[in-house]
């Protein structure tokens, strides 16, 4: 498949090389055409990795990851431009981090709204999938990284989106798929965006970002 | 040991009921003297049980447990009294949800706040100790309703009472001390209640509030 993949960062490093290493055809775009990180990971990736802009990148991919910093996401976005990702299963595995108040970092969008909700609002042309973004990047792409059964979520508001991105997962990335949970339509990025500030807090208590949750279920309660 | 419980909700009546139970003398609190719920409470949970206002049970406990709506948190407390709690152990089980803007409920405090800061604040000579919140009642002071390990989250700016909290978990209510995690001081309440709207997202999902999470770690990645 050919595969955008938006950001340069440690994040979109990752993924872009997942992706290549797992068969498919990935464009990491950035804000310049030139780009050295990007230009440099193109040639280290081989033949089946390249880098462009935003828009390029965007109009290459059948999918587009979304690995920008969620500070620039928006922007990341409209640089890529919205007909580059009409139509597209746009991934979204940015989190709103706000570290211009200290460590921990808070978050620039919460509560009633989301960074994935901004987004799919935006776009509204494109399928916006949230995932990804409640683990590190290393964990994203190597599940196996952690032992034993833990879980990703997934939410947008198109299912088959979901489906195609629930197959990203597990063929590319090598997460089982019942261990991806679907919490609904977009709205439910409110829900894994605002766990991020547990994250960070059971980040600092481990002293190891190598780390997931696994949702363990019991028998539904009887009505007493 | 002697405590209080602020609260005649489901919270409030599970709590009161396991603490009296596994031994304790046990106040239920409410606004009112007479308050139906607690009095009829009082009656059938035995001997060690009894009702009174907020600033009664404030006063009763060695140990106070915070279990109302988190929307009327700050009220109970300043009806209890900042004297009657002063210098006791807090336990705050409150989550500070919105339900005025449907379901599922959003946070009345967050981000760079939490309600269980904001109870240190108005209650500076108590020693707030943030736990329960993450879970569903019945599952707070019965850790086996859902098999398995899976992790209870404390915080506050006391050590040492986060130790009598983490006792009462452990031999009141039975979770087994290596599932409870310490995160940290009081701040650390914002992971823990910005949890919720995973948490309603996952019971949403699931269909039953019978559920936790299990923090599943890895090996500490090695500098590449």
């Amino acid at each position: 498949m050919k595969i955008g993949v938006l950001g340069t960062g440690m994040v979109g490093e990752t993924v872009a090389t997942a992706l290549v290493r797992a068969g498919h055809e990935v464009r990491m775009g950035s804000r310049t055409k030139d780009h050295p990180g990007a230009a440099a990971w193109a040639k280290g990736a081989g033949t089946r990795a390249s880098a462009g802009t935003f828009a390029d990148a965007a109009s290459f991919g059948e999918v587009v990851f979304n690995c920008t910093k969620g500070e620039h996401s928006l922007e990341a976005l409209r640089a890529a431009g919205e007909a580059a990702i009409a139509d597209k299963v746009l991934v979204d595995v940015s989190n709103p981090l706000d570290f211009s108040k200290g460590m921990p970092p808070s978050l620039l969008v919460s509560n009633t709204d989301s960074l994935g909700e901004q987004i799919q609002r935006a776009l509204p042309r494109s399928r916006v999938v949230k995932a990804l973004n409640t683990v590190n990047a290393y964990l994203m792409v190597s599940p196996s990284n952690v032992p034993g059964d833990h879980n990703l979520f997934l939410c947008g508001n198109d299912p088959e989106a979901k489906r195609v991105v629930r197959g990203l997962l597990t063929e590319s990335f090598g997460w089982k798929t019942g261990n991806v949970l679907d919490l609904g339509d977009i709205t439910a990025a409110r829900g894994t965006e605002q766990y991020l500030p547990l994250w960070v807090r059971l980040y600092g208590s481990l002293g190891n970002p190598n780390f997931n949750i696994r949702v363990v279920v019991g028998p539904a309660p009887t009505q007493g």
